[in-house]
């Protein structure tokens, strides 16, 4: 690929992160061009790229990945399509930004590596705390050995509330595929070598305990014990109604790195209430950075034609192991050894 | 007991916190005297008692029950000889405030409980966090329904490192019976009126795993769950670098609580290294106020002959019973029901 | 004096911070006996005395002066009494405690200090900073070089608000003489051997601008110029609706301490509002232990018939000799040259 | 203009800050060319060109601004160039991005402003804090009525140290003219409507008190009264030792804000050292944001051909009017009346 020539992304998938992710190549991505969107539900691409300035829009995948001049791809669709189209595109030549979780199963996870391996394309997952800053420099001090050997690990995601959605409309498992999904990948990055060897997972409907008989989950809490000894704990619930908080949290035998803060930022009002600090409420203005910085890395990825320096298909399966493990944990009310 | 004569108080047990516990009583409380000390270790109880300015000592509890106008006594011996003293002291009539853990078994807790109950005198058992300015604001907030309903709750031990003592010296499930035993009390006291129904226990030796075949223990991550669905997590560690750091938080349906800092004052140097606090390195320094006000509540209860406003043997019983779970967790290798 | 021989105390004006002190001598000193109260309001002595369980009131300063077995007094008038009693205390043979500000001139500051030192008692000034914990471990950092040379000071006081007094029953130059002083001395002690060269103050009413024409101020900035080059600012204000704000910073050479957070404990919310944390709203609450440190120091001071470790008469001179300065400057609208 | 156009920009100066906004340019907007660079060092703007993909390099500022299709020119020379330039960039009907100064005496400030004005063309200044995110964030609470009256104002700027640089090739007053003018406009900014009326300053050279002799000044602090009865402090310092430290705090009668921090992100380290965070070193890592979005927001106003929503001409010669005033009150050693 000739110097400067802009990387051409298509994107697969306009609904809410989908929509952001094309936002971010559109209008913040200076050596990338956004030229097509793809998306089944009728006028959904259309109307996205009016907005960003994309003139061509598709319904069907296939026919994006035959876009003249397409040299990449960003799924965002449900993630029960993922593996599906990331095949797809692999198999088109296409290097590939997918968002978590990769696939649903061990075989999918190993099939969407296979195909990108076969292709020889770039194929880079959705983690976003590994963009952030502050993760990045706790990471950054563990590889330095400020904190020596990790010994307890925190990693937990809150979704802002309130917590709006139908229950009868999010897949089961849901908390585990998409939401601690997230977790267990920073755990796995922030205990670097290490691997799991033991999940336990408890979890309930506490937000909407009426949908618990359905199998709903929105609060969970999974202990993993690593093969080095260390134990972490992961935790997620989909209502924080003081906004998206995440954070990270590693205690090591030489001391402790702590990172994620829901204050929004330095500015702090004083009055009649105390002290306080507006927060974070949404993913897309907390990881406005790390998305961009995400992408940037896979366009640049893109254009050397290099292996990606974000999270791999290996990361995602990984990352999926462990929440296969919670799913059964929960069903079996268990701990569950991983080999 | 008439206004203004001074409550009188044995200490029982010369070592670290006996020490600390004598000293707040003879130095810092204004209604109370030391008037004796016994500890079986010879010259123990006199040299205490010299740097306290406490003229007698003793070696057996028995004379210390008998030490005329003797009111009560602080129980600060080895775990193991908690209960038998108890026992004695309730039998003699005096009031009693013993350190934790009150008693090593379920059947011990209820002699405790029982005597005590008998001889209509005060217990209250030495829950240190429940006295810090940070965790009683904590529970205020959660009292005045700031954070809605309780759903993941986190309390965390580490102590000061780093770790030096014999693990041979170390009775077995030391970590459970007097490091999380806090933490357990602490999860109970912050959700208040919940019942834990489940306790999974994952534990190691982390710092000294050559100590790892004899049982030691240093490291352990508990998950509780309880009758109101809330998920709680409590964590130990006997060797953090950076200071003695007790956290706590608790997340519920309105919002969050957090509580605990290992930055000993408001004190930042910004130095060529960066922004620094310095922290505490010692419970006796972190909780000293704290410590204070649980000896003033305890000499409180002793003068007006009223029941305790801290904890009671019936709260260091149910924290006791999670403790049990966790050995009974980590010997079975599996999540253990309480009823 | 005998080891362990209470010391007896003496309490001159039962106004808020005399209360308080009393309060602190009865029920937070183990050593020091508070014995008698005096105060010419009919029935003030009295009434604070039941409270405190002291028997003997008084309405004069001489009858207390003659309080048999008396060793020290706290002096807590009005400002403008306190030179005198001081003197009369001297002349009695009795060690002195006197809030802040010791005197309204030089003259009178001189004066205090010959007394003082012609009755070879301990004379110990109410300047609160120096007992606070983050204050103290400040100037022990600076002490240990960790800041290098000082070049750049802060100091601020700004009361808690509402304000709810009446301008007219407030002294004219309040603010320099018993606000500021407190931040004059903080200056002079963080910035240790300096002598201040030039001293320029803005002040106004900006809370009560309907007083201003008779000379209120409850507003102020001054900026003082040490003989080492520092250049400090001490700024006030009488209304902080967030509570009690007491805060200090010093900039050197090879870095920079601050002090000081109106935020009273680590107990932080968070909730639909965002984060928010609790704040100090009243001078006894946010110093119980700085001020408690502060008697107890003066109370071993006049035990052991030393010399205090507190703030002495020259150091109340000296921050007079600011506020002074300040007077002169908002006067004369210029800057004040100090010698 | 039409939609989707890019902006050309020239960039006129390739030192630090220049280079840096022309990176800014190149590799962070999206709907932005950096087309040609000048700078009269021989290869200096070559040089630039080179790591930036822009192809033409001039040594001439009339050169650079006929060069074909240019829409607008940042000006980045050093300080005593920007008006004549700025005046020869608004003749030649460019939009025009200057750095601060804008001037250095207010004859040049207006002659800057008119030639802006008559040539219709968008006139923005480079004061850097108003796009920090938290900046904003406190003017907006300001503005919102959140915190009253103002009644304090502070705004701090300490350059990372240790210095340096050659106080012989620093020019007379730059602490004023180039480092305090960022304050001045802060102050200005957070205070919104009020005019200064007064202002005093004192100034020394404690990094090198050897320049002190030839008028070098490294440390200044700055008074200022506002016609709204407001009272603020600027404050500057070369050599912060631990990092690029820029604050603002305002209080009013209703509470106050607090603005910048700088630690850099959450990460914090707790080790052996207690804890501690790492800090912010250059403004352009510090205010990378901030500086892409100054830059956007120019960008948009030369594309809508609309004013600037950032800090105008006028605004420049506001502050201009504080820093020359400070000049006079360190030259006369007393308080500036403004009118």
């Amino acid at each position: 690929m000739p110097a400067n020539k802009p990387v051409n992304l298509g994107l697969i998938g306009a609904g809410r992160i989908g929509s952001f992710h094309g936002e971010t190549v559109s209008r913040r991505l200076v050596n990338a061009n956004l030229v097509a969107i793809a998306d089944p539900a009728p006028g959904a691409a259309a109307r996205l790229g009016e907005t960003l300035d994309v003139e061509t829009a598709y319904t069907g995948v296939a026919e994006l990945l035959s876009h003249p001049g397409l040299d990449a791809v960003i799924i965002a669709t449900p993630a029960r399509f993922h593996t599906k189209i990331l095949v797809q595109a692999a198999e088109a030549g296409k290097a590939i930004f997918c968002e978590k979780p990769m696939a649903l199963t061990l075989e999918d996870a190993d099939r969407a590596i296979a195909a990108a391996r076969a292709a020889n394309v770039p194929l880079q997952v959705g983690f976003n705390r590994r963009w952030d800053q502050a993760f990045a420099e706790g990471r950054a001090a563990i590889d330095e050995g400020k904190i020596g050997a990790p010994q307890l690990i925190r990693s937990l995601t809150r979704d802002p509330g309130p917590f709006g959605a139908d229950p009868d409309r999010i897949p089961l498992w849901t908390i585990f595929y998409e939401t601690l999904i997230h977790d267990f990948d920073t755990l796995l990055w922030l205990n670097p070598g290490a691997k799991p060897v033991e999940v336990h997972a408890m979890a309930d409907a506490l937000i909407r305990p009426d949908a618990r008989e359905k199998g709903f989950l929105d609060t969970a809490v999974v202990t993993i014990r690593f093969d080095n000894g260390s134990i972490a704990v992961a935790e997620a619930n989909f209502s924080a109604l003081y906004g998206y908080d995440i954070r990270g949290e590693v205690f090591g035998s030489g001391g402790m790195v702590t990172m994620g803060d829901v204050r929004r930022s330095s500015m702090t009002l004083f009055d009649g209430n105390g002290v306080s600090n507006d927060t974070w409420r949404r993913d897309t203005e907390h990881f406005v950075h790390g998305y961009t910085a995400q992408l940037a890395s896979f366009v640049r990825s893109v254009r050397n034609r290099e292996l990606t320096k974000g999270p791999t298909g290996t990361d995602a399966r990984n990352a999926l192991a462990i929440a296969l493990a919670c799913i059964a944990s929960v069903s079996k009310k268990q701990a569950i050894p991983l080999n």
